[in-house]
């Protein structure tokens, strides 16, 4: 569907197949576009509809496909999981099915995986962080294949490229919301997303400390008093509290974050 | 509202007042609860509402009552958060606002915060792992303030006692897909709530390893092979080659996590 040129860099991409987009919505040209790979569809846009990324959504500043594993399954159930070769507890996710769903994916999509990272969410990947968000944010768009049962067979990791990612160390019944964690933490970093782009240079971890602590109206509460520093309007003084204040929980909280700190500031 | 004694453990709980909770589902008596506090409500139970918490959520297994922020604020406008005091970027949550939340979170809860713990999702937290699941599993819920903004006044969560939980290290636009994930991976380790109990025993991280490649049909897929090994049928040596590559894969990805596994074991 082309629209006038007045319409600026508003328009609608023709990817996928019609019925396995969401249409509703605008989209820039050229917007980030995240490509959900899943077996509850319905779990998208949900959080990410809110707020801020949900503004961002209904503006056009990126775009979400979810894609339904279901329909690329075997046989008359569309079957997309079988038992485990060597037995065990759970269901394992087909290679074959799930290659035909990044096959679909990846259309219209650049090859190149620094450009449009293909990602599986997983507990045995590495750890995702800020910069994991960052390097996101920086392509095109993100492809990931979101996980039910014990797993997907190993060998259409392999055969695609497929990068693990994991949201921390613990066990969650499906991938779908540490995708949206994911998404939200890198979607927040895209142009035009966040309202006050002060916001992420300031925030935790952006520095490699954690933040200092807040304070705000009223001055005295329950008999707790604001810091007098932070009401002084010695803005040196403020900062050199707040930066004294952030090592001090860092060092207490997170010795891996503090030595790591240290190593950089030396 | 009492039920007959014939329906068993079914009861509605009546400690909050009625507009505050989603009463169109049935809570067993006693059962797990999450309050959470937000600025977004309408977000839950989102994607908790699928799949397998989804269910036990229908079944009365665990119940969630998302308390709205937004009528303890101040003034005509309901105002939540106020500037940072010593300036900056973003916006602070008022302690005296927090302070009312928390006191309704807390009707009908025990006080001891190892029975019904206090969090507040940020960064600054305790990275949240499967221990920590395990442990809100074990009381008998569990309040979380969800942030949003920049942060939240340092003296409400020092006069609380709360605990502040970090999902890992990343940026979010608020705490609201935290706690959903928080709650997913300490919903499911719930009584009754996954249907193999088998699952959470095997999986991902319970033995401090990385879990080992899965395979399932088709036997050969691309020119790739399932390893013999998993066909041959000789259950010990299935299991260790699956503990192998479990350790081969540990020390690969997560020197961490080896580490700690190489202490564990000698």
């Amino acid at each position: 569907m082309d629209r006038p040129k007045s319409h600026g860099r508003l328009s609608i991409s023709a990817s996928l197949r019609p019925g396995e987009l969401m249409t509703d919505r605008p989209r820039l040209k050229g917007a980030w576009t995240a490509r959900i790979i899943t077996l509850f569809p319905d779990a998208f846009p949900g959080i990410l509809g809110l707020s801020l990324t949900g503004k961002a959504l209904d503006q056009g500043l990126w775009a979400l496909d979810p894609i339904d594993l279901r329909p690329f399954g075997e046989g008359k159930h569309r079957n997309v999981d079988d038992t485990p070769a060597g037995g065990g507890a759970g269901m394992v996710l087909r290679a074959d099915v799930v290659a035909k769903a990044l096959d679909q994916a990846a259309l219209g999509t650049p090859g190149d995986r620094s450009r449009w990272p293909v990602i599986y969410v997983s507990p045995r990947g590495a750890p995702f962080t800020q910069a994991t968000a960052r390097r996101f944010a920086a392509a095109d768009g993100l492809t990931v294949l979101c996980g039910r049962f014990e797993g997907v067979d190993e060998r259409v990791l392999e055969e695609y490229g497929v990068e693990e990612v994991s949201l921390g160390d613990f066990v969650l019944t499906g991938g779908e919301i540490a995708a949206e964690a994911m998404l939200d933490a890198t979607v927040r970093l895209l142009p035009g997303v966040l309202g006050n782009a002060a916001s992420t240079e300031e925030e935790s971890h952006s520095g490699g400390l954690l933040e200092h602590p807040h304070y705000t109206r009223p001055a005295e509460w329950r008999g707790r008093a604001i810091p007098e520093v932070l009401l002084s309007g010695n803005h040196g003084a403020v900062e050199r509290w707040r930066r004294e204040m952030a090592e001090r929980l860092t060092e207490a909280r997170r010795p891996d974050l503090w030595a790591a700190y240290r190593r950089g500031t030396d």
